[in-house]
């Protein structure tokens, strides 16, 4: 598809974004699909400035927001989606007729992935370790969007931790718990969950022999989720295979994410197989 | 060239700017060069949020400007070129460091396409017909830029046509005749000119027949250049050359100030055969 006058435009807007694979992943797919669209990575500091030119350009179809804007962008839009404004964060913007709608596909990319991956999600104990951004994202879309049992998160920064458990039993039905993070908590929680989603960095390049969770802890009955997903095959999941545990990669949510935004931009389904091609080829 | 973080986006502001040829001719030149670029059009009403956009996004690098901000920019921008200053418009925006600079390649584009055709204006006398953006554009490139001997400025809008003499007067040496466009002043200006540049809409597609100058007064002696560019033939072209006139078509201005353009954004050369062909073909 030649670029031409009606070409749209979708982005990313964070800082840094030297590294994203976000454009090489929507390119990819807008071409496969023969969509006239483009991807760019826009470095931006001022926020403010980039949202007004938004508004003034036209062929502009949407956005990525990534670090450090995703929850800076809400007051700046016209609309927020009923789980981004719970979570508090948005990483997708769409310019629906002119007005800036937020959503975040992280957290529906999250359960779209564990879907995918023929996990059911009903009746069951989570265990979620970390408390940051991706993991109250994941957080608000396991106890809105599916009915999970339980929810125990454990995480090492007290104040964020008990600030994502208040939110999560102000605003969904799920029972929540949460500890620190550490061998005993681990030791206490494993034993009796169905689902493991780790979203710390925790195992990350360089550090990719690194991981929290004691080995002897995993069991067959629980499914592992590795929201890391450089290098493709973390410690985590390495010895949750040893464990007979079914895993998903970190990259299944990076691409549910992206599939995601891919869809709401276009309308189209989006080509799941390229996009994850462009991902596992260049982690591998 | 696969876009990635770095990829450099140029693009075009208007309104309309459904019917550019600019996507067209400025991506076959990156492409040619294998330059990490994309151009996009860009419909804007809202000038000064635009620019406010350019501003904060990263990654862009320089903007083409059309009807109808070409005027209303220069006040918004950190600095114009002198040529652009005296013209006072703007066709052509450069990001460089964070400070948007002015210039305008279509006075260059204009003195570039007579060059190119082989035209020497040192000491010539000029016939300008039309006294709106363009002309003015083209009458300070050849007052500023190029030694020529006199310049007659014919046009049926009167404090347009006046302005502009007044204006050139007052900014070049050059001597400046201003009269009204009509068979008259025609007859009386053309015998003793040896270039003829039309500026007004008279010919342009689907009015392909008209022409404002009679046959008769086309000689020999007489370069005429005509910035219509659809069709690739006016009317007053193919009477040029039945006249057995030098002819410079409008397609070679139009060229030339994309070239310019480009090669300010780039800082390459640009593949001014690869554009050119972009041109014709699109009006053949």
């Amino acid at each position: 598809m030649d670029i031409n006058p009606n070409t749209q435009l979708c982005g990313l807007l964070g800082n840094p974004v030297a590294h994203s694979l976000s454009p090489a992943i929507h390119n990819a797919a807008f071409r496969e699909l023969n969509l006239n669209f483009v991807y760019l990575a826009f470095p931006v500091e001022d926020l403010e400035g980039a949202i007004q030119g938004i508004r003034a350009m036209g062929n502009l179809r949407g956005f990525s927001v990534t670090i450090p804007h995703k929850v800076a962008i809400l007051p700046l839009l016209d609309g927020v989606e009923k789980t981004a404004k719970n979570i508090g964060s948005v990483n997708t913007v769409i310019k629906d007729r002119g007005r800036l709608i937020g959503s975040n596909t992280d957290a529906s990319g999250a359960i779209q992935a564990l879907r995918q991956g023929d996990v059911d999600l009903s009746g069951k104990r989570v265990v979620l370790l970390g408390s940051g951004g991706a993991a109250r994202a994941i957080a608000f879309g396991l106890c809105l969007e599916q009915p999970i049992e339980e929810l125990t998160v454990l995480g090492i920064d007290d104040t964020e931790r008990t600030t994502l458990a208040h939110d999560l039993r102000s605003k969904t039905p799920v029972k929540i718990l949460d500890e620190s993070l550490n061998p005993d908590t681990l030791r206490m929680r494993l034993p009796q969950a169905q689902l493991l989603i780790h979203t710390t960095p925790i195992g990350m390049h360089p550090n990719i022999g690194e991981t929290c969770v004691p080995k002897d802890l995993l069991h067959p009955d629980l499914t592992v989720m590795d929201i890391v997903y450089n290098p493709l095959h973390t410690q985590l999941l390495k010895d949750a295979k040893t464990a007979d545990c079914r895993t998903i990669q970190g990259v299944e949510m990076f691409l549910h994410q992206a599939v995601g935004q891919f869809e709401l931009w276009t309308g189209e389904s989006a080509p799941v197989k390229v996009m994850r091609h462009v991902l596992t080829s260049h982690f591998s």
